[in-house]
């Protein structure tokens, strides 16, 4: 069994499952005030090189809609693109958090949103002032469609919605796999590129449960802190979700593991393509779309390789998601079986 | 250092750190269609001796307000215990979950609900009209105070509620210590006495962070569903809220560390007693509130003895919560501290 | 037929009708910009004494709950006394316009909220940080037992509130009846007693359906407008609620509408207590509630004097509402029917 | 002054004022239960030819977004044409009043929805049940674009609907006008074609400030009334958009307003056809839009003609809307001044 479908059908690190082991020892205070999460707190503030507040969270869409209820009205409008999770599979989470807020989806090639098209939508939407007033710019880094933004696309993004007085959210249920695909510093792709609310992913990485708000625009924390507690995600706990993350930051965990994915997604892509087959955007993380015939489709499927048809994509495209524990040998297996005819 | 401040200080059961490690083995379909969540649902089916349909949720609140959102329409009315979590500790989550539905608190001796003050309750509020229509009854059990219903007198509330066209949830944060406090079945102590939905707690007792929605009245289960999944409550990798129930339900786990709080509170309370303190509230579970004199108070903080002043109960009164894993040597050395002069 | 049922079953003073039939003429701009809301806006600005903003708006339910969600996040407390309207009989407006805020009712003699009571209902609600924020005080003015809050009253609640950094809000159904019956400026009986936000009503005054809300506090602007908006109480044709407002404040028609209607209470009530009818609240502005035998209630029911049981206050409890249009003969009559045997 | 800016920015029918002044008389009671709204409902099941509910509400914001929270659960998806009134104007007023359903826009020639359209984005967005769960189809009569919807269109586009267990509301802020374009009854022309709620517009068609909900799904009437008093839109005084709802479909009012206005576009746009100035859209009810080169339109202008500029439908493109009391010589004149060079 070979599963490409999606990072989230595996499993957890064994360095995570470790760090939850020895954060049960002991009784510590609840709802955050433990030393675990105060440990994960100055591990961020160090490794992003200023000051920030964190939350630790058990979802990525509760990550998400937390972050955009704490930056748009229920009269705003959130502009991403138009695959963006937020948008496609969250099923109104940022509406039902926001209590009503707009969300504007925007085409992009490669699942990208260009700085020109943003300005053409918030001019459209928002100038009227009976539609929406725009609020809150969300990027999805990598994107669904396993492209990433580079840091000057993230600028030029960031500088036209700070300019509409617009903040600027992040996505990155798989940021770990578009950091480890460049070589900028954390600072760089985040604040100093003009995010002012980094989610940032674990679940889809190794970790169990866990997602990190990370705000560098502090004076949202307060009604972020009251918005998680009413929406019920407050652990009690909260040293379970802290323990997570802070093995995911220890030693490079999370950089080491989106490197196996990335190596794995690139390898696969690079595989398929020598084959003679489709790839449909661009590798940039850990996600290849290829398009399959239908007799090489279902050759790996009764192989025991299993992915996602995609048509939204087009005729015979598929989605491979390779992640943290993904080997090589696996991924020689399906190129192998992609070969056979 | 001894800590009575909650139940949700203390760590996690070695037999459920262990069911997690295990269910980390392999890929499985996330969003709750994994073995082991299935393996929850028939072993729930089986133990409650009927067809119902679970949910698996990782904090209290969150449970509890899916469940009153299901059941209650943004104009209904949610009757309680003036003191219930749901009223008094979730920063309004029931009102955000149902889209504005009144809760109702209503006094009672040791913090139970009484089935009059609920009839002059529904009727003094919902027979205009105006106000709110009378939708959903929810039950602590145990309860704030440390007391649980009866069968008898879960029965009779349950009555009164299905008569008014009401639904019944259990927040049952505390659920188990009830139990374990009594002599009935499970299904006694839920359907059978007309407990429409039950949140099964698991953190409080033992669990990392899972609560199980148990819904008896299936109907409900789609709309609560969708409200899981936009309100990110929906694991990805559901199979690790699911591995925590999974272990917590077998080899009645659940049932072995509910009794020794349960033990552990009783011989407190007896001991505090026998030293002519006043103890509170009846001790039917996991809590002890009881009045200590400022001197005694003061000797056990400063001996490492960690607990609640509990000033709604009255000058000098405190809480002392004891756990799944709270030694009887423990006790026997707070008892011992009480003594002391 | 003489109707005290409410002083909503009344009709619409003929100056108000004349008035919308002038603002007929003509094609004007839509949404308020108009120079019927502006002129009104200027009238508001002369008769209170300070700068402020208008927005009128269709009903009282309405304007009370775009207040108070301008006033209170989803997570703030509001406080009231507990037979508010916004308590009782607006079936979760304030919630629902709020997203969720919790009103917290408090019990006071003759409808009315004392400083001690408010003081310690803050302290208890507010305090752990769990429940809700404290965020607004709204007090009704007259109160639902036809009594009014002195200059002085106002002013000791208004600086406990804004002392826990709460806003003041009036519900104003009837605020020129509690005007007319004392001697003070309205600037003394609004901002300068802490007032932030006035709903100024009409609507039971004589008009067909408009209250105004009188914003002195001007950084909620904004955000009422959107709210105004989105909640579709933004009237295109606005010139026709600004033109039953403009008329009511001109020539004083608001304070002899609300004269005639507590001198009709005022006599009614001597009357009625000279007969020995038991008076249950002191009559300060259009209200009167009285104990009536049997007798006297079936006997004045069946000679068409139409008013309403009020069983909240006691057995034999009636509610009886004078309006801007109760003729003195009329109340002669109800006298004279009362003490017929 | 000749004002095609809106048909918002005109004034009230004669006979309306006239009904509202006789409404005034008397006392009756309020919320809905007085002989006038009883009358109206009456009146509705006749013209109607079908038993049907009534809810008679002051603005089409309102009434639009009480009928689709009746149809949407607040993770429903209402499909509608990317122009609608719903999606672009009414800053997240359906957003608001479902709890945050979606919406989702479709292009569509001459401001229609097209089946095949409609067919392919149900597909698109709700067939992962991950964005959302189709509700209700939202169609606009006459559309924005001054087009109107044939009985057979209705039809085909309700089948479709119904067929994926979808409600189907209109807004009909200009039923009238798309009603007087054709010859059909109106039952034909609403349940018959499978619409299940109506919001019957007469604001823009002479009215003061009245829509009426005809609600032909009389299973959501309940609900909507709840949300009505919640919203602050249940009027004390019903009996004054009553009045005004009863003269407007009194001797046909409504039509013969209607017919004005459109026979004063058809003129408009004959008028400006002839004179080889571009019409931009089919002329079917009362709204014209027109490509004016600059000199023309700033002579139209500075001749005191107003009318809005329509950049969404080209360059130099404006719109121009006639009303119940647009007048032939001001037509002529208009056309007259577009031809003078």
């Amino acid at each position: 069994m070979i599963d490409l479908r999606s990072d989230n059908t595996l499993g957890c690190s064994p360095e995570i499952l470790e760090s939850l082991t020895r954060a049960s020892r002991g009784a510590v205070a609840s709802y955050g005030n433990d030393p675990i999460t105060e440990r994960l707190r100055e591990r961020c503030r160090t490794i992003f090189e200023t000051e920030l507040d964190i939350i630790p969270v058990a979802t990525g869409t509760a990550a998400n809609s937390l972050a955009l209820a704490a930056m748009s009205p229920p009269w705003g409008g959130i502009f991403c693109h138009a695959d963006a999770h937020i948008q496609r599979d969250e099923l109104g989470a940022p509406e039902f958090f926001t209590g009503g807020a707009k969300i504007i989806p925007i085409d992009g090639e490669s699942g990208k949103l260009h700085v020109d098209a943003l300005k053409r939508s918030i001019e459209e939407y928002g100038s009227s002032g009976r539609m929406l007033v725009p609020a809150a710019l969300s990027l999805t880094q990598a994107t669904e469609a396993g492209t990433t933004y580079s840091v000057n696309e993230l600028r030029e993004l960031s500088e036209l919605a700070h300019a509409e007085n617009m903040l600027v959210h992040v996505d990155g249920a798989r940021f770990a796999n578009a950091f480890a695909a460049q070589s900028r510093s954390l600072a760089d792709f985040s604040w100093r590129s003009g995010i002012d609310v980094l989610v940032f992913g674990a679940t889809k990485n190794g970790a169990m449960a866990s997602e990190l708000l990370v705000i560098f625009r502090r004076d949202l924390t307060d009604g972020l802190t009251r918005r998680l507690h009413r929406s019920g995600h407050r652990f009690s706990k909260m040293r379970f979700l802290s323990a997570q993350l802070d093995s995911y930051l220890e030693n490079d965990l999370w950089l080491r593991n989106a490197r196996q994915a990335n190596e794995a997604a690139g390898t696969l892509a690079h595989g398929l393509s020598e084959l003679g087959i489709e790839i449909l955007r661009p590798v940039q993380a850990n996600i290849v779309f290829a398009r399959l015939d239908p007799a090489t489709s279902s050759r790996l499927s009764s192989s025991g390789v299993s992915f996602y048809d995609w048509p939204l994509f087009g005729d015979g495209a598929v989605r491979m998601v390779t992640g943290w524990n993904t080997e090589p040998k696996d991924i020689q297996r399906v190129i192998g079986l992609a070969a056979t005819e």
